[in-house]
C-alpha cells in the first residue's frame, strides 16, 4: 500500500488552498475547489560547478508530474524536441525527503535543503471590530512558503527553486506591475512572488528546465506555463528565502446572499497581498512556529494524535471563508463543506464549534444568527389524526452550496418522500442549534447576545418537547415524530446520512435521545442564567432531562450489556456515538452534577461503551480502527475523535480494550496517510476494513480532533 | 473514420460559446476556454402516453455521455442506485438525427422533434457612437436556442427537455431571483432561461432522468449537477420554445490593461441578459435567418463551401471579445487565438480584416491604433559591419495571452536566438499593419483616421525600404535584413511558424516578398490620397512597387515553371501562398492596374500555381486536399480560403486540375466533418495527408472564406 499524503495550506478564510505532499501528484494553488488543484509544484536545488556557473541535474522534491509530451509540442506540430537536450531534473524519492507536519506548517527536507509552508493562525475578534492593521495581518489571503540551503559545508554555490507548472493558463510575471515583487501570477487570481534583492533569476517557459527553452529578451517565455524564482547560496552560507502564495477574487462571489470577500476591503489586489505576504513573513513564520510548539507541547497526545490534529487543522481552514455582505453590510462567515461545498452544513458547525470557540468565537456567533434569521422554520409533525400536529422552529441542514445561498428556510440537501440519504434533518438540527448556541453562550459569557435569543431558545425548546409529544402527558423522553417536511412517506435522518440505519434513522435513535439529553441540561443552564431568569422554562427543562436519561436507561439491553442503536424493530447495532452528545456537558464543565443526577445512565452508556470497544464490534476486526457503527464499514474520523475525547474525559475510569487507546491512533494516522486516501488530504468518511475513502474528501470537520488538545489536565 | 463536429455557438464579443454537434460528447457552456465545455446537453422529447401522463422514455439528442457511475455514489456511499429503476433515456443515433449548419443558426432534427441554435450577428458601429438599446441587441451576451415539436398528427401531448448537467458545481434556480425566468444558472457566470409561461415543470437532481431521483418540496434537488426545463405539446399542436442562454463576466478581467467586458456598461448581471435574450428571441431569431438566408444566396459558392464559411464564422465568434479599457475609457477589441488564447495576434487580425470591414470595421480600426499606441516599436537590424542598422518602425505579434496584455512593444509569442517557431515575426507585422491600415483607410474612406496615421505610414514606408537595404542604392526589392530582436543568431520567422522552412523563414520568402509588393502598392495608394498628398512617398512607393515585382519575377524558374519558396540554398518547395499578398489589391479592386504594369509577375504567379496545384505537389497525393507547401503535410485552411479566393478571382482565366476545385472543397469539409478534428469545432492547421488536427484548433481564422462570398459578381 503506497503511502503519502496531500495536506491543505491555506489562509484564513479565503476558500482556498496550496495543496501539496503526495509523492509524483500534483497540487497546487486552487479557489473555492473540490480537491487538489492540478498543478506541478516545483521545488528543489541544484549545485554549481566550483567555478559557480555550469550546473548539475535540479534536485525536485515530488511534487510533480513528468511530462509525457513536451508542452511546446502544441504549438510546433511537426517541431521535434530534441531529447537528448533535456537535462531532465532528478524527482527525488518520496523515501529520500524527510517530511514534518506541524499544526502551522509542513516541512520536506533532503540533504541540506528544505521546503517550509507556514499557515499559521491565531486568536482573532469579530472583523467589524478589529483595527484594519490586525485585520490584514489576520485576514490577508495568503501563506508563506520557504527554501532554505545549509552550504556552511559546501564547497560550490547552489541554486534554489520554486515555480509552478502545468497552469490552467499562462503566468504573467509581476514584474510588469510593480517593482518590489519578482514572482508569477495567474491573471488577477492567484500567484507568487519573493523578494527582488532575493532572487537571483526567475523562469518562465514551456518547459522551464529544458535548458533550449525558448525565452525573450528579459529571459521568459510569457507563454509559458511553467514558472519560477531561483535563489543562490554561495559555499559557506546559510540561507531561507521566503515566498507568498497569494488569493484574491474581486467583486461579488455568491448568489442569494450577495457578498465579496473580506479581505477585499482590506486588500486592493494580488499584488498587494503578496507585498503584504513578504514584508510580514516573519510575522507569520513566528505565529505558525507559536501553534507548532503549542501542538507539540500537548504532551498527553501521541505523535499520531498530534499529526490527526494537525492534518484536520489544515483542511479545516481550507474550507473557510470569511465574506462580507453587502447588502446587510457585515461580516458572512462560511465553512464550505469540503469536496460538498455546501455553505455552512449545520451538523459541521455543530462539530467545528470547539476550534472556533477557541480561535474565533465570533464565527459562531456569527452563523447561529443567519440560522436564525434566514435559515430557521416552523413545521408541523406527522403525527397520527387527532393530534396538533404543529411541530415548531427547526433549521436546515445548510444555506446552499458552492457560494450560491438558497432561499430562506430551505438547504440545497434536504428532500421529500425518501428515508435515506438526502432526507430531512429537522430534529438534529434543532438539537444543533441548542447545543451550539447553548456553547457559544455559556462559554463565551456572551450575555447580550444570550438576551438577544431568548425568544429564539424558547422556541427551540418548545419545538424539542413537541417532538417528544405534542400531548405533555404522553412525551416519554424521546423524540418520535418526523416533520411534515418529509412528506407522509419519508422519515428524518440524522448527520450519520451515509452510514447504515444504525445511526440514520433519526426517531428513537440512541445517538439523537442522548444528544438530545444533552441539549436538554444546556437549556436547564439557560434560562437558569441569570440575563434570561425563565425558572419555569428552566424546570421545565430539567424536567426534561430526567426525562429522557430516563428513557435512555429504559432501552439499555441488560443481555448484551449495551444498548441498542434504534429502539426499533429489534435493532442490535452498536454505535459509539451514543456518547457524542455527552461532549457540551463536558466541554462546559458540568457533567459531573449530570453524573450525579443521572448516575444509572453514566454507568449504562460506560458499559455499552466498554463492550461495544472490542474488536469485531466497535474496533475493526481486520484494522483495529475505530468503527462508528458495529453493522458499517463505514466509519467518520471527526466523529471517532468525539467519542475518544467523550471516553477519555467523562469515562476516564473506563477500562477499555488497550488495542482502543494507542494503537488505534496509529491506526487512523496510518490509515489518512496511505496514499488512496490521503490524496484528498483530510477525509472524513473511511471504509476502514478496506481502507478506503468513501466520501467526505478534503473535508473541514475533523478538526473535532482539537478537543483533545483540552485533554492535558485530566 | 467516425464523422460528426462541434460547432460554437458565440454571442458577439463575450469570449464565450455554447459548443455542441459531436456525437456522444459533452460540450456546452464555455467561458474563456481553449476548446470545448465539459457539460451533458439534454435536449430532446418524448411520447405520453394517451391519458397525457405517463411518460415513455426520452428521446434525447446524443450530446452527453451516459454516466459510469451514478452522481449520488459520491454523497451516499453504501447506498447503491436500484439499476432497474433508472428509466434510462434513449440517446438516438446520430444517424437518425438530420442536422443542417446555417451561417447563424444550427438545427438537428428527429422525427417531428427539432433543436435550433441561433447566434445571429449584424453589422454593428463602434460601441462608444452606438445607442443603448442598439448596442443591447448587438452585444448582449447571449445566444437563442429553440425547441420545437410538431405534434399536429399526434395522438397524444409530448414533452420536450432542454438542460445542462455535469457542470462544474451545482445550478442554481433563477425563480429565487426573479420571476419571469424559469431556468437555472452556475454563479453569476452563465446560465439558460425559458419564458414561465411556456415551461410545464423544471428539474434539477442528480440524475434528471431517473424517476426515483430525491427532490424537494418544489420538485428540485439544489445539490444536482444537472437541471433542465421542459415544455409539453398537446396533440394537435405545434410549437416551439425560445430558451436564451447568457454568460456574464463582472468586473476588471485583464491584466496589463484594466478593463471589462462592454456588455457590463449595457446589463447589469446574468438575469438581465436572460431577460433581454427572452423578450428579443424574435429578433435573434430574425437575424439569424437572414444570415442563413444570405449564405444560400451565394449560388456561386457549392454546399462545401458554405458549410466551411459557416462553421468558421461560428469559431470567429466563439473567439472575440469585447471589452471597456476602464483607464482610457474606450472600447478595446480583442479576438483571441483560438485554442492559444494570445490577444489580438496580428498575423490573425491581417485575416479577420475580410469579415470585419463588412460587419464591425470599427473593431479594424481599435485594434490597430492598439498597435500603434503600445505595441509598436523601433529596431536596429542585423546588417553587417559597416552598414548603419538602424531599422524602423514594426509591431509585435500579439498583445499577451488569456486576458494578460503584455508590456508596450513587447509579445507574449517572440522569442531570442531562435530560428524556427517562437522567433520574431518583424518583417511580417509590418507588412500586416501597412496592408490592414492602407485597406481599412481605403476601403472604409475613413479620411480623418487616415490623415491621424499620416505619419505611422510614413515610418512603416521608411522602415520596410531599410529592411530591403539601409543603403538606398543596395535595394533589391526583397527583405533582406532580420530584426535584431532576433539576437544575432536568429531568424525571423513569419505567420507560417509551424510549417516547414519553405514558409517559416521570412528574409528572401516568396510569400512575403509577394505580400510586400503588395504592401508597397497600397502605400502608394495611401500616399496618393487627397488627405495626405505625400507625392514623394507615394513615388518611393510606386518605386518600390516596380522593384518588388521584378525582383519576384526575377526568382522564377523556368525549368519547373514555378518560383522557389524562398530564395536560398537551391529550395525547391513550392507554396501556395504565393499569390497570398494580392488579396489586397484585389479586395480594394486595382489588381488590374498591377497587372497592366506588373504583368510579367502576374503571369508567372499564374503560371506557378498552375503548376502547383497537381497532385504530388500542392494537392495531397492521397487526399487531394489543398497543400500550402509541397513539402509539408500541415495545411491551413484559413490560408487555403484565401489561396483559392485569389486564385478565383486574380487568375480567373487559369486552368488548374479540376480537382482543385470543387471536388477539393468537398475533401476541405469533410476533413472538418471529421470526429478527430471535429471535436475542436473549426481548426486551422490540418495534416491533410493523415487527416489529424495539428494545431489551431477551436480557431477564428477560418474566417477567411467569408472572401468568397464577393465571388458572385466575377
Amino acid at each position: 500500500m503506497p503511502f503519502g499524503y496531500h495536506t491543505q495550506h491555506s489562509p484564513f478564510g479565503a476558500f482556498a488552498s496550496f495543496t501539496i505532499g503526495l509523492p509524483q501528484s500534483r497540487g497546487g494553488m486552487g479557489q473555492s475547489l473540490s480537491g487538489p488543484a492540478d498543478q506541478d509544484v516545483f521545488a528543489g536545488y541544484r549545485r554549481l560547478e566550483s567555478d559557480g556557473l555550469a550546473g548539475g541535474n535540479w534536485n525536485l522534491l515530488p511534487f510533480y508530474k513528468e511530462p509525457e509530451v513536451p508542452a511546446a509540442a502544441a504549438y510546433t506540430s511537426e517541431f521535434a524536441e530534441d531529447e537528448a537536450d533535456m537535462d531532465t531534473p532528478r524527482m527525488l524519492d518520496a523515501e529520500e525527503v524527510q517530511r514534518e507536519l506541524g499544526w502551522a506548517s509542513d516541512r520536506w527536507s533532503h540533504a541540506e535543503f528544505s521546503l517550509t509552508l507556514y499557515s499559521p493562525f491565531g486568536r482573532t475578534e469579530s472583523p467589524e471590530s478589529m483595527s484594519e492593521d490586525a485585520a490584514r495581518l489576520a485576514f490577508a489571503p495568503v501563506i508563506q512558503a520557504e527554501v532554505s540551503f545549509d552550504n556552511r559545508e559546501g564547497k560550490a554555490a547552489v541554486e534554489l527553486v520554486f515555480g509552478l507548472g502545468h497552469a490552467a493558463y499562462q503566468f504573467r510575471p509581476l514584474e510588469d506591475e510593480v517593482t518590489d515583487l519578482v514572482g508569477f501570477a495567474l491573471g488577477r487570481e492567484m500567484g507568487f512572488a519573493a523578494r527582488p534583492s532575493d532572487v537571483e533569476r526567475r523562469l518562465q517557459a514551456l518547459s522551464i528546465f529544458y535548458p533550449k527553452a525558448c525565452t525573450d529578451h528579459r529571459g521568459l517565455h510569457l507563454l509559458g506555463p511553467e514558472a519560477a524564482v531561483v535563489f543562490r547560496v554561495e559555499a559557506g552560507e546559510q540561507k531561507r528565502f521566503p515566498v507568498s502564495l497569494g488569493f484574491y477574487q474581486s467583486g461579488v462571489v455568491s448568489a442569494g446572499l450577495t457578498a465579496s470577500y473580506f479581505y477585499t476591503k482590506l486588500f486592493d489586489g494580488l499584488e498587494s497581498v503578496l507585498q503584504h505576504g513578504l514584508a510580514q513573513h516573519a510575522h507569520y513564520r513566528e505565529q505558525a512556529e507559536a501553534r507548532d510548539a503549542q501542538l507539540k507541547s500537548a504532551t498527553w497526545l501521541n505523535a499520531d494524535q498530534q499529526w490527526l490534529i494537525a492534518q484536520a487543522t489544515h483542511s479545516y481552514w481550507g474550507s473557510t471563508e470569511l465574506l462580507w455582505d453587502e447588502s446587510r453590510n457585515e461580516a458572512l462567515w462560511v465553512v464550505n463543506e469540503g469536496e460538498y461545498r455546501m455553505i455552512n452544513t449545520f451538523d459541521l458547525t455543530i462539530d467545528h464549534l470547539f476550534f472556533e470557540l477557541e480561535w474565533q468565537p465570533w464565527a459562531v456567533k456569527n452563523t447561529l444568527e443567519l440560522f436564525v434569521q434566514r435559515y430557521s422554520f416552523e413545521d408541523n409533525l406527522n403525527v397520527s389524526e387527532g393530534v396538533d400536529p404543529t411541530g415548531g422552529i427547526s433549521f436546515v441542514h445548510d444555506m446552499g452550496v458552492m457560494d450560491q445561498f438558497t432561499l430562506p428556510g430551505r438547504s440545497s440537501y434536504e428532500c421529500m418522500h425518501i428515508t435515506g440519504c438526502f432526507s430531512q434533518m429537522t430534529m438534529e438540527q434543532l438539537i444543533n442549534w441548542i447545543c451550539c448556541a447553548g456553547t457559544y453562550a455559556l462559554a463565551t459569557k456572551d450575555k447580550a447576545w444570550l438576551e438577544a435569543q431568548r425568544a429564539t431558545f424558547i422556541a427551540c425548546a418548545q419545538s424539542l418537547l413537541r417532538r417528544d409529544h405534542p400531548v405533555p402527558v404522553k412525551r416519554t423522553g424521546l423524540l418520535k415524530f418526523d416533520s411534515d417536511r418529509c412528506g407522509p412517506d419519508g422519515a428524518e435522518i440524522t448527520t450519520y446520512d451515509s452510514l447504515d440505519v444504525s445511526l440514520g434513522q433519526a426517531r428513537n435513535n440512541l445517538y439523537i435521545s442522548v444528544k438530545a439529553y444533552a441539549a436538554w441540561s444546556l437549556l436547564e443552564k439557560v434560562f437558569a442564567e441569570a440575563q434570561l431568569d425563565e425558572s419555569d422554562w428552566a424546570a421545565e427543562a430539567q424536567a426534561a432531562t430526567d426525562r429522557a436519561a430516563s428513557a435512555v436507561v429504559s432501552k439499555f439491553e441488560s443481555d448484551s450489556g449495551m444498548f441498542p442503536a434504534v429502539f426499533e424493530d429489534g435493532n442490535r447495532s452498536r454505535i459509539l456515538p451514543a456518547i457524542e452528545g455527552l461532549v457540551f456537558p463536558s466541554y462546559l464543565g458540568f457533567v459531573e452534577e449530570l453524573r450525579a443526577r443521572h448516575g444509572e445512565l453514566f454507568d449504562k452508556l460506560g458499559l455499552h461503551m466498554q463492550n461495544a470497544l472490542k474488536s469485531g464490534i466497535c474496533l475493526d476486526a481486520r484494522t483495529g480502527a475505530w468503527k462508528l457503527s458495529s453493522t458499517s464499514k463505514n466509519s467518520w474520523f471527526s466523529k471517532i475523535a468525539i467519542a475518544q475525547h467523550v471516553l477519555r474525559t467523562v469515562f476516564p475510569e473506563l477500562e477499555v480494550d488497550v488495542e482502543a487507546g494507542a494503537p488505534a491512533d496509529a491506526v487512523h494516522a496510518r490509515m489518512q496517510k496511505t496514499a488512496i486516501i490521503g490524496q484528498y488530504a483530510m477525509v472524513d468518511q473511511v471504509n476502514v476494513t478496506d481502507v478506503l475513502s468513501l466520501g467526505s474528501r478534503y473535508y473541514p470537520r475533523i478538526v473535532t480532533s482539537f478537543l483533545w488538545m483540552r485533554e492535558g489536565n485530566i
